[in-house]
């Protein structure tokens, strides 16, 4: 045991699941936030829910942070802006970043690890991400840390130091599902898609198409769409 | 001219009121924006308007941000807390003190900037606040910049350097007050107090103490409760 208490950030998506199977091997109680913030996918939210019961986490903290919408500049919170399709750019900020978002997910996040009494956060910031998302690179982790540290009252009272764990680092997709499945995370219940159609994946979108090309590396049928197909039989 | 854009946070206070007139002698153009996080002393928002329209600037953002309250853990956004009375203890975190409060007004002002395009943001952080109030060190405005610049389109994709100025820091409430008369700021509009009575000040809180000690050791009445006193007359 690593240590005592931590939080996992949960999207529902395979990097948050693999992080939040990570932290639970090596903390005692494992806590967990899901950000709401307009995002046209909140299926995910569903697939977050059942993922922290599988895990079995001490408490699942849900918070609407509907000032990303507001702030707009994005595809995933702005309904007049098209979700892309086809495969991630190589490299470049991608339409679908939400500016400041894992930021400030971090920050209040933070304001919760304050309340709580927790020092460690663990966030699925993966090399996958890193080309199109500035908020996924390891030094974008390590200034989180630092901003934690210089600003909560855990570091200036009780002298505690506050850390970011970032257990996916430099690991790209395909990886990680190797690194999960060992793990026995339950990928059946993991949402990517930006643009869901009847609950199913539109197979289009970026982040579809990095899923089907990872468990296609991977060498084994992705978990999610074999259960939905599973369960539509059985309908 | 320094630059030709800045965004300033604005809570209608002393600080950010001597940094709004700082800043409108070194931009072009000045954006400010005001949080309202459930705190008590909502009447700074007025006073923010009021000091908004009289320094002239291009653009007034408020963002309601209640995710502060649900966090909870101050006396500023929890009714169960009372507020103190008495001058701020030598040092400590004190009840006012919001868990990340700064950090996330950082951060979401970040994201405004992405999407406005503004590389400079002016913060009114100064000495008298450090001992009590982690989130207002040079070293938390340090590591702020810092994860600005590291999860932001802005550095990730045009290679803008963002800046976190501080003009006030090292300077304490009296010196503050010395430099903003020699600007001219119109300080009977900033708002101070936590615990306002029908719309004045309760002279009792420790921001109201400190206030008071300041505007004497300057050796000018409070321009504030003049403006009030006056009214009072009138009506």
């Amino acid at each position: 045991m690593e240590n005592d208490k931590c939080i996992v950030l949960l999207s529902g998506g395979i990097d948050s699941a693999t992080a939040l199977w990570w932290a639970k091997g090596r903390f005692r109680e494992v806590y967990v936030i899901t950000f709401l913030y307009g995002q046209r996918h909140s299926l995910e939210l569903e697939y977050a829910k059942k993922l922290a019961d599988l895990a079995g986490v001490k408490e699942h903290i849900t918070v609407n942070l509907d000032v990303l919408r507001r702030v707009g500049g994005s595809a995933l919170t702005d309904e007049d802006l098209p979700v892309p399709e086809g495969a991630y750019p190589p490299e470049g900020t991608i339409s679908t970043y939400v500016p400041m978002r894992n930021s400030l997910f971090g920050v209040v996040t933070g304001a919760y690890m304050e309340v709580y009494g927790i020092t460690d956060m663990v966030i699925g910031v993966h090399a996958s991400d890193v080309p199109n998302y500035p908020d996924t690179r390891p030094e974008w982790a390590a200034a989180l840390e630092a901003l934690l540290n210089a600003g909560s009252s855990l570091s200036f009272d009780r002298k505690l130091r506050i850390r970011v764990h970032t257990p996916l680092v430099g690991l790209k997709k395909p990886d990680i599902i190797r690194m999960g499945l060992k793990m026995g995370v339950p990928y059946e219940w993991t949402w990517s898609c930006y643009s869901p159609v009847d609950g199913e994946p539109c197979g289009k979108c970026p982040t579809c198409i990095q899923r089907a090309e990872a468990f296609k590396e991977v060498g084994v049928p992705d978990p999610l769409l074999e259960r939905i197909r599973k369960e539509k039989k059985e309908v």
